[in-house]
């Protein structure tokens, strides 16, 4: 038996399937789970098919298992919908539900993923750092921001190690079209025009890669409580676009400022990064020219 | 079928067994959930076994039931030990789960039970309103307060009515030995000593029976969000003892300031009950000179 056994939920999502390999390397024993298990397993790790939401199997894992890590990744993330999705909720009980399980068993640290709206964004001012005003304004922050809070509580009643990762905006290949990067990556290779606000928001972008390897870090880590995983970089969402269609030689297909800036979108959101440095050192390691020229060119041998 | 049916949840417990023959009166159909009904069922109530804890019967009884009112009193209460213990956790999860379960089930209005350590007892200022600071000291409140930022979403989202019943110090007969006024009555009705503190906190304490009426309003009623269930009326720990000892004809048994006042312990937790009174009326019906005197009449009568 491997001293250091991870199990990791949402194993086959956008961060959670990019987790693996990293935590592989870090010398844990890896088990998945996931409703369904792809087809083509990752060598070397345990998949295990169940559904979080559910308490016995949810129970179940814990108690077969026996891990010593818990990266938490799994909560209700459709696109545009998770907002305010009554789904949230469910993801509340069932994390708090997991966690207790996990500490019972004998668990010694949990890593969940937060929320960079769990952050009160009517209160910004500069990089946001960890010990910045809360006040989500959104159903999915106020879960995240709940969910945390018992957590936090919960490991120091159960002695139990724990880091929450707040996730700021991410990108990377295989993204969904109604996320932006992947959206517009999507329709300027496919030769559509592709329309966005005049994109004066500045946002903290960072490549899933780095995300997942950040999460897997923590796992490995000893640091305690909220750590915002972001690039700490300023990047406008006219940059972002701009970059994805010079990659994509298609900027004559650009329309920016076709569509209305979103009412209450906050001018700049940007994360102080320094306690995910002291953890993860220098990254990110995927810089946004270099991520953003990736996507498109697995776009166009998608095509091809 | 009766069109206004109400599913109690800690229908056997020192509030809950009280909240019955109220919601009966208001002409609810009343579903009590319980671990083991009572022997002797209250006249009217249709009794359910059942764990609140376990997802599946917890749903099964939503789903059998069909209320379309959910009185939600069940959480971790042993005395002393709930402060911190961990059973607070599973009490979030299982809540959220509850309660989504009873929207998604075509339920119309939840009330639930929160308590006055969600506010920041270190920032207290006169009364306290249910906008005063949030900020609890002890994860059982840490628990009720994220529960209640769930609830709140999750009620917005759903279109459901909800209440968050924010309930100060209680007492009534039957009080566990570990509490204030179950502890000094059955000690000085025993002829044994009784030591307190010097007392000179003050308290806003409201008899259970009134505590129970004050739930039962709320269910019947359309008032949303927090609502403090208390008195209003300020009464030092000193009074409170003095008080049964003048009931028990034990004065002498009394020793007040034997025992140091707990550290931190704040000067005053008194709430603004006017949202209650907009509800309830001219509470509480039970002063607390009556209300003791009949726990140390019963408590004789008990020995006889």
């Amino acid at each position: 038996m491997s001293e250091r056994r991870v199990l990791v939920t949402g194993a086959t999502g956008f961060i959670g399937c990019r987790a693996l390999q990293p935590l592989l390397e870090r010398g844990f024993e890896v088990h998945a789970v996931a409703r369904s298990a792809p087809s083509a397993g990752h060598a070397g790790v345990h998949w295990h098919e169940a559904d979080v939401l559910d308490q016995l199997p949810r129970r179940g894992l814990v108690a077969d298992i026996g891990a010593t890590h818990l990266l938490h990744l799994a909560w209700y993330a459709e696109p545009g919908a998770f907002w305010a999705a009554r789904e949230n909720a469910a993801w509340v009980a069932a994390t708090i539900d997991l966690v207790e399980a996990f500490a019972a068993r004998g668990g010694q640290r949990v890593v969940a993923a937060g929320s960079c709206a769990e952050y009160d964004w009517t209160a910004i001012d500069g990089p946001i750092g960890e010990d910045a005003p809360i006040g989500p304004s959104t159903f999915y922050g106020v879960c995240k921001d709940a969910t945390r809070r018992v957590l936090a509580g919960l490991a120091s009643q159960a002695e139990l190690s724990h880091a929450w990762g707040r996730v700021f905006f991410l990108y990377g290949p295989g993204e969904d079209e109604r996320r932006l990067v992947g959206g517009v990556a999507q329709r300027l290779v496919a030769g559509e025009r592709a329309m966005s606000s005049a994109g004066t928001q500045v946002r903290d972008f960072l490549h899933v890669d780095d995300v997942a390897g950040a999460f897997a870090r923590l796992v490995d880590a000893e640091v305690t409580g909220p750590v915002n995983i972001a690039s700490g970089e300023r990047a406008t969402v006219r940059e972002i676009v701009e970059t994805i269609a010079r990659a994509a030689g298609a900027e004559d297909l650009l329309d920016i400022g076709a569509l209305p800036t979103r009412q209450g979108d906050p001018p700049e959101i940007v994360a102080d990064v320094a306690r995910l440095r002291a953890v993860d050192g220098e990254a990110p390691r995927v810089s946004l020219e270099v991520g953003i020229a990736a996507i498109v060119e697995s776009l166009r041998a998608a095509r091809a």
